[in-house]
Order: structure tokens, then sequence, then C-alpha cells
């Protein structure tokens, strides 16, 4: 995958000068003929428990701090607690560090968790490979992680966005083809195990789901968002609390941008300010996540990390006819403020599809009056769905028809996307079908980005409209 | 007021065989001169203190089941925690009849609350006057309410509705005038004490208020929604929970329809199907809320309650600049329903003045296509907003110009409203305008009902538009 990537980027900047921007939608007549969407067997070896009594596993690592100088290092035991301290230093098999961390656990109607451990690594060096080292004796093991650059207007980097993924061979291969484009860290946009569409909302789907993704989340973070499959409300069940698995094994940073809740909150990495808003909790005026949004945008200071990107899991503008509008709540309450503050993008996941829109916005739609369609407006983010991994509930192929104006690009298959941020002007970005198995990049974009854009809009020029590489910032 | 009100329902049904549907919406001139918005001080009389030691205050009752044979009892002990204990019977002075409650109390930064207890009474006959004594010895009070007659179509009933109330003079007049109505129930929209208005979150604020509104709800339920002003978010204060005090104070039935939250839930009461909504809580697809209002509409059964009403705070619709299309996130989720299931009316709060509208919809509208605007639509809910208690915040007297088309009558002035079920087919209705301290109906509208309505529809005749009468129902 480095080599068509490279060369993309290559062709990309040739025709940087002289691309239109492409106001047409395109639907891609691309159909899915292989790999249904079946879960792997919970004994195959794509699960497999690692060797030694009681070993770590599951391991998975995210940002631990608002600029990325920590991390959150997680993993469960599953005979018995065991420590939760972990080892770490520069140098492999020499750790020269350590931090004690904490333990939880949880039942979930029948099911009893094993232990799960959190354990914050702080005070870490920017752009340092470390290594790290869970679990004792011959149950010990060990992995890696490198930080990221010093929060900076061009430190570049790259990200993969990923949605919805479960655990079928579909979202094997969309791990697999996201291992191989050299993303440093993911955007998870929700909706992980889906662990809830088993008998008894089963919960060692969420174990075998933890040991699918380890290849990868126990090596780079993970920047997790959740998704309506991570709610478990089950009445039925007897269970009345919501996020509670979820909550349990996915800790996030948000105690360091001053959220209450670990289901939104920020963080810079790099370029970019990243905001992860939860669709399923309040979100209305007054309402602790509306208000700490409204602070947190505050905060974003587009001289250091010109690049601000949302992460929500329900979509804002999607044109799929699966989940059509489930957006339109929190629509009514963030879209001012994300054309206002420049986005520069919003990914979401829940529609297994992708769309990329264009920039529009809807803001002023009033219920007395004003405009009704979303318009183009050159200060609104793109919206990008990829929820898309591979879940076992397949695709989402209904698509409206016509295509609305506000749809740039979509295509029901299953994939992934990069997101390689080069500097403070302008972004690689591409959308990765699983093509049958085989790794695609479909839907290509360079963006401008939202805030620096204005100093090189001048240079654009006009030219030939062309499908494969979409300019996206200054219209 | 009984006088009045008896004259008014006279002509009201003189009028109700040729009055014509107005459309035309109408904005009240009246501007009211006196009684500034300030608080009740907390050495008033108004707040006094009940005498004896440790005696029960801020006594209050609401519905305790779901078909009004249950009553929860609620009272505060400031002293110690006191007994949890009701004795009650049919007679007064002769308590044959004991239930025994439990007791909680919390803090809030600098505030310790009192004892609070609530106390279920349970199995209840219908339509009967019961006596209630809490506390003991010379600390001992005394109070009565009458249940409401069994679940019926025709089963007459009289609610009040009030918002937004406060604890200013503004807010005694409302409650005076309501007191003389021959209201049965409250209806309750959402904003109690607006203790959250106060130095540190003051929690005597709602202490006080409890004892200023005791005159009226130890005698009769006030069915509770919670407002904004409920939420008692204050991250300044070390204070990241929400509605801690509501929730400790106010008890609801909700586990009688099923909900896992007192902050959403149902009761039946007379021909009456009542559903509490929460404006400040998740709601979208999915969600627990979303979950329980899909199911608790398919319970409701027309034949036994022909009026069905939904409460909450934010309204859905409402032409005020003050909170202008802050509903709109729960207008999206749930106005399809609304109107499918053809709700009677939603009453709701939060904008500090009267407003009704017609019987509109908005429910084609569709980001890519369809109608924009509210259009008239008989299936719909009345939509009133009766955020005009009198609280300390003032009136909202900025109002959207032109009259949107949806907008029926609207005035910027403190009062109430008082909903007469007469029958399954027939309710009167009147907002009472607080006019400089006396109370004046101002709002008068006949409701047919909207299950029953087809069965009477044939009988209106068409006349001279009428300012005073509206009849909403049929259009
Ligand atoms: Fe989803
Ligand atoms: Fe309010």
């Amino acid at each position: 995958m480095r080599i068509p990537l490279l060369c993309l980027l290559v062709r990309s900047f040739i025709l940087l000068c002289f691309v239109e921007i492409v106001l047409s939608g395109f639907t891609s007549s691309f159909i899915r003929s292989e790999w249904p969407s079946t879960d792997i067997p919970l004994d195959s070896p794509e699960f497999s428990t690692p060797e030694g009594y009681n070993a770590p596993q599951q391991v998975h690592i995210t940002q631990g701090d608002y600029d990325g100088k920590a991390v959150i290092v997680s993993w469960v035991n599953m005979i018995e607690p065991g420590s939760s301290e972990v080892l770490y230093g520069k140098l492999k098999n020499q750790y020269n560090l350590s931090a004690q961390g904490t333990h939880t656990n949880y039942t979930f109607y029948k099911y009893r968790s094993g232990y799960i451990h959190h354990c914050l690594l702080s005070g870490l060096e920017h752009n340092t490979k470390y290594y790290y080292k869970i679990g004792t004796g011959n149950s010990a093991r060990e992995f890696w992680f490198e930080t990221p650059p010093e929060v900076d207007a061009d430190a570049s980097y790259t990200f993969g966005i990923i949605g919805d993924l479960g655990q079928t061979y579909n979202s094997l291969s969309t791990l697999e083809h996201y291992m191989k484009t050299g993303g440093q860290t993911v955007l998870f946009v929700g909706d992980l195990s889906y662990a809830d569409r088993y008998h008894d909302n089963d919960g060692n789907r969420w174990d075998s789901w933890g040991r699918l993704v380890e290849r990868s989340v126990a090596y780079q973070p993970w920047i997790w968002s959740a998704g309506n499959h991570e709610i478990e409300y089950k009445p039925h069940l007897g269970e009345f609390s919501t996020f509670r698995a979820y909550i349990h094994r996915y800790a996030t940073p948000h105690v360091a941008s001053k959220s209450n809740s670990p289901l939104w909150y920020a963080v810079r990495r790099a370029s970019a300010h990243i905001i992860v808003l939860s669709s399923y909790s309040p979100f209305v005026k007054y309402t602790p996540q509306w208000l700490w949004l409204r602070e947190e945008l505050k905060q974003v200071d587009r001289e250091k990390t010109p690049w601000l990107i949302v992460l929500m899991h329900a979509p804002l503008y999607n044109s799929n006819g699966v989940h059509y509008m489930e957006g339109e709540s929190m629509r009514a309450a963030f879209e001012r403020w994300l054309v206002h503050y420049k986005v520069d993008m919003v990914f979401a996941g829940h529609v297994h599809a992708y769309e990329r829109s264009y920039r529009v916005s809807n803001i002023n739609y009033n219920i007395t009056s004003g405009n009704r369609y979303p318009v183009p407006d050159k200060s609104a983010p793109v919206y990008i769905t990829v929820g898309d991994g591979g879940n076992q509930e397949g695709l989402a192929s209904r698509f409206l028809e016509p295509q609305p104006e506000y749809s740039a690009f979509r295509e029901a298959s299953y994939g992934h996307s990069v997101l390689e941020l080069k500097n403070r002007t302008h972004a690689f970005y591409n959308w990765i079908r699983n093509d049958d198995g085989k790794s695609v990049p479909t839907d290509h974009v360079v963006f401008h980005n939202q805030y620096w854009a204005s100093n090189t809009r001048r240079r654009l020029k006009k030219k030939q409209p062309n499908r494969q590489i979409n300019l996206i910032a200054t219209y």
C-alpha cells in the first residue's frame, strides 16, 4: 500500500494547481460480490488468547492527555486481577520506567468481565518510540508505541478513520488494510464490537473484539467515540445502565479537556485538534456536553492546531436510506458552531456505507422562514461517513435518488479512510475500499485547511473537472 | 373565580355550534405594568416554617402509580431524620391506615439538605377524599387529598398547567389564582425553584420553594417534569452531577410506566393519558427515553383515555425571540410520533410568555426535499407554552414579527392554564393572565378530542370569526 499511496500523493501535488472543484455528486456503481458479513467464529485464530497463565490480553492504548505526552495502556486479565503495573522505556527489553494503574470489572446479565486494567504513562517525550511490558513471568507481553510530534501547525501526521468495525472477516480485512497504510493513530467513530447483537448481549464478544484489534491498537492509539451499539440498554435483561461495557473497557482522557464524561472530550495531536462528541448523550442547550463543547471550541488555536476535526457516530449529512436524518437533532444543536469555527472535517459512522459531502450548511433553516436546503458554504465542514468497517449487519446499499446536491461521493462498500496532514495548509485524504478483499483507494481529496486556506486561495486556478481528485476548501 | 369560569363554560357551550375556526394569529397588546419579578425574601411569611420541633415541611404529593390509586407523599424534616410514616384514612382525625416510607438527603457544594421523605400510599379507592398525617406529637401536621375517578373515557377532570414558577410575588400570584380555579391536579412543565440562579446554587431556595407551593401541592398532586433549571450542572462548584436536588426531592411514579428514569414517565388520570418527557436527557433514536416513548405510545388506549397530553420543558413550537428553536432537536426526534398518535395537546414551559399554536406539523421536512414550513395538520397536537409562572428572570416580551402562521395566540404576561376535560369529546381550556395581580381569563379554546372528534365533526357549522372562543380540532 505504501507505494501506490506515495504515487497518489505525487499525482495530487501535480494536479493541485489546476484541478477544478467538482460540484456534481458521484454515486459509485461498484458492487461487492464476496465476503458475506458473518462474524468470525469465537474459536478462530484471529481471536486467539495469548499463552501463559492469566496473560494480559485485549491490549489497547489511547492518548492519555491533551497534547500527546501521555498514553493510557489498557488490558484484560481473565483469571485473576494480576498486576496493574506497566514497565516502559525507550530501549527494547530495558524498562527503566514504570507506572501503576488500577483495575476494574463489571457484570452484565449473565456475563462477568475479566479484570480490566488502565494505566497512565505520563511525561513522555514527543516523537519518541517507547517499548512497554505488561504481565509477569512467562505471561509477560511486550509492545511498543510512538509518541506524536509536539503540537505544531506544520507537524505532519497520518490518521486512519474507522467506524462500525465489528468482528467479521470484512472487519479483519479493513483492519489489515489500515495497518498497511502507515496510519499513526486511528480516529474511531463508534460501534466497536457489536456484542449487543448477540444472545443475552454477550460480553464474550467484547473480549474477542479486544483480541481482534489488539494487532493495531496495542501499538498505536485509537481515539474512541461511542456509537449506538455501545449503549447496551437492555431492560428485558434487567440491565438499565448505558455504556457500561464501553466505559469500563475504553478509557479516554476526558478530564484533560475538562469534560465530565468519558463520552465527550478533546485531544490535540500533531497539527490536529480533535473533538469527540457523543451522539447518544444529552447535547441540547444547557446540558453538560453542550456547555463543554462551547468552551472547548473557544480553546481551539488554529495557529497551533490548524486542523479542526470533529468525531461523532450519527452523521449530520448523509443521503443513505438507512438511518436517514438520524443526526438531525444534533445538527440542530451544533451545526452553527461547526460553521462558525470553520471545522475542517466531521467524521461519523453509523451508516454502513461511505459518503462524503461538499462544504454545505443548513444553518439559515428556520422553522418560520429562511433557507430550506443546505447551501454551499465555504466555512462549513466536509461531512464524511465511514460507517463501513465491516460489521455483521452488512452494507446499507440503498441511497436516496437522485443524489442530493450536498453529497459529493458515495459508495456502499466496506473500507476505511486515511487522512494525511502534510502541513498547515494541505492534507491528503483517501477512502480505501475493501474491493472483494483487495485494498483500493477510491475517493481522493486534497483538503485545504479552513483557517489557512485564505492565504493560498489566490493560487488556485480553474481547469477541467476531475473525478479522481476533488479539491475541497475554497468554493 | 368559580363563577366567571362557569359563565364562560356556558358561553362556550352556546358558541360551540356556530363559532368559526380562527386561522389568523393574534398577538395580545396587553402590557403588564406592576409587580417586578423579584424574589420573595427568605424571611417573608410566604416561606414560613411550620411550628414544632423538626416539623415536616415542604409537603408535596404526586400520583404514585399508573392509574391514580396511589399517591406519593413527600416532605422534609430539617433537624433530624424523623419518621417516614404516613397515617391516613377516609375520616378526619381517624387514621386507620399507615404506610412506611424512606428518607434520603444530599449535599450540593456548601449546602446540605434536610431529610427528604417519600412515602407511597397505595391501594387507594377512586374518587375518595383521604386525610393524612405526618410527623409526631406537637410537630404533627395534617392534610388531605382527593383521588381521581377511575380511568374512564368520560371521566371529567380539571388540570392546571403551570411552568417556570420560581418564587417571586408573581409566582405567588399565579399560585393563588390557580388555587381558585377548581383545578384538581397540576401538570407542571419544568423550572421549579430557580435555586440555581442564586450564589453558590443555593439549596435553601429549594426549601423555600417547597414551603411556598405546599399550600397547593400538599392537597393535590402535581405531575412533575424537569426543566433546565433543574439540571444544576455546576463544574465551577465541583458539582458534575445533573438533576441532583430535583431527583432527591421530587419523586415520580416512573417505574409504574416501565421507565428507567424519574425524568420521563406516564400516568393515566381520569380520561387523560399524560406523558412526561425530559428535554435535557438523551432522546434520540436508540436512547432509553426514545425506546420508552415508542413503547408507551403503544400502550395508549383512547377508548379508555381519550385525552392524550404530552408535557416537556422546551417547546417544539414557539415564536418568541427568547429560546427560539431550542426545541428543534426534540422536534426532529418525536414530532412524527406526536402526529401519528394524534396527541391532543403538548404543554411546555421555558419561554416566559404564553403562546398557543394551531394544529400544525412539519414532519415532511426533509433535509433533501419536501415541505419546508409547518403546515396545517388536523392530526397534529396543539402546542401550548405556559412558561409564564412568574420567576425572577422576568418576561420574554420580544415575539418574532410577523406572527408565524402556526401561532394562534401569544401574549407576554404571567399566568397559568386550566384544562377542563368534560367528556370524551370536549374539553374547555383557558389561559388565565395575572393582570397586574388580577386573574383574567384571556385565551379560551374548546378542544375537540383528537380521537373522538370525527364523530362530532359533522355537527360543526360555520359562522363569524370570534376572538374569544377558538375551536380547535377539526380543520
Ligand atoms: Fe451505529
Ligand atoms: Fe427553562
